[in-house]
C-alpha cells in the first residue's frame, strides 16, 4: 500500500510549504491546488468558484431545527456542494493509489481514513503566524497586526466550520491527528528534514 | 549546550516508556522518578509524601477572592509546597547542566524554558489509554472499564491542575509544545526511533 502523508494547518503555520519540503525531502507525490484544478475539470466549474466553495464554510440553507438536512436538501447549492465534496473524495482516492503521496487540506485525514495515512497538523503561535503573512503579502497591502491577526483567525474559523461540517470531527482535535507540529521556533526547512528522516526510520 | 527533551503526557498514553525508549535510542540521560528521590533527600521529607504532593493537585487554603496569594501565604502546608516546587527548579536545572537530558513530567518544559528544550507532549485516545493501564494493573485489581477511565481522568484533572498552578500554561495547549504525538496508532518502540531519527537530523 502506498505511503500517504496528510497534512492540516492553521493559516500562517507554513504547513503547506512544510508539505512541499516533506514530499521533496521523501520524493512523494505532493497534491494541494492540483486537486481543485482537476476537480474544477471534472465539474465543469471554475477553478476560482470551485476553490471558494472548499475554502469556506459550507452554506446551510435551512436550519436544522425544521427538519431538514443536508443530504436530503433539494437546494441547489447543497447539491453542488456535495456534489464538489464527492469529486474530491474520488480524486484524493486516486491520487494515493497512484504512489506515495503528501495531501495538503481537503479533510484528505478523514477522507481516506481507511488507508491509515500518516496524519500531521501544523500550528504556530499568532506572532509566529502574523510574521509569516507579512513575509508574503502583497507589496500594495498595509494590513495593522490586529487586521492581520483578524483575517488569520477569520481563515481558520472557514477550515474548521468546512472540516466540522464535512468530517464531524473538531479541526483542532489531536484526537484526529499522529503528530502536532508546532513551527514557531523551528525553521520549516529543518523541520521537513526531521520529519522525513523520521518516516524514513 | 546541552539538549533537554521534556515529555509531557497524558496518564496512560505510554508518555514515560516513550521517554525512557528515546534517552536510550540518543544515549541521553534519563530523569523521572530520580527527582522526586533527590527532592526527599534535599527537603527530608519521604518520597511518599514529595510524589504526592507533585503528582496532585496543589492545596489552596485560601481562596483568591480574599485577597491572598500563594506566595504571600504564611499557611505551613503553602509554604512547604513552594519550597518543594523551588527544590524540584534547582534540581531540574542541575540535571540539564549535566548532559543531554530527557525529562518526564515535572513541569520541566516551563522550568527549563530558557534552555530550549524540545518540548514534547504524548497523548492519546482513552481506548488506547485503557488498554494500556489494564496491561500494567496489579493482578488483584479488578476495576470496570468506567471505573478505569473515570481513574485516568482523575490524574490527568491532576496533571493538568499541578501544570497549570505553577506554570500559570493550559497543560494540554499545543502552545506550550513543539511537537505532539498521538500514540493510539503506533508503537512506541517504533515511535521512539522514528524520534529519536529527527533529532539526530
Amino acid at each position: 500500500m502506498n505511503r500517504i502523508i496528510t497534512i492540516g494547518r492553521q493559516f500562517g503555520s507554513g504547513g503547506r510549504e512544510l508539505g512541499r519540503r516533506l514530499s521533496d525531502e521523501l520524493g512523494f507525490a505532493y497534491y494541494d491546488r492540483e486537486i481543485v484544478e482537476e476537480i474544477a475539470k471534472r465539474t465543469e466549474l471554475s477553478e476560482t468558484y470551485v476553490q471558494n466553495i472548499i475554502e469556506h464554510r459550507p452554506f446551510v440553507a435551512f436550519p436544522i431545527h425544521i427538519g431538514q438536512s443536508f443530504l436530503a436538501s433539494a437546494d441547489p447549492v447543497q447539491q453542488q456542494n456535495q456534489e464538489i465534496f464527492q469529486t474530491q473524495c474520488s480524486i484524493l482516492n486516486e491520487m494515493s493509489e497512484k504512489s506515495d503521496c503528501v495531501i495538503v487540506g481537503r479533510c484528505a485525514d478523514y477522507i481516506l481514513s481507511e488507508k491509515r495515512p500518516l496524519r500531521i497538523f501544523v500550528y504556530a503561535d499568532m506572532d509566529s503566524r502574523i510574521k509569516r503573512c507579512r513575509e508574503k503579502q502583497p507589496e500594495n497591502e498595509d494590513l495593522t497586526d490586529r487586521e492581520m491577526k483578524n483575517r488569520i483567525l477569520d481563515m481558520d474559523r472557514q477550515r474548521s466550520s468546512y472540516y466540522e461540517f464535512y468530517t464531524g470531527n473538531k479541526w483542532s482535535d489531536p484526537e484526529n491527528y499522529d503528530i502536532l507540529v508546532n513551527t514557531s521556533n523551528l525553521e520549516i526547512k529543518a523541520m521537513a528534514k526531521m520529519i522525513a528522516a523520521a518516516i524514513k526510520q
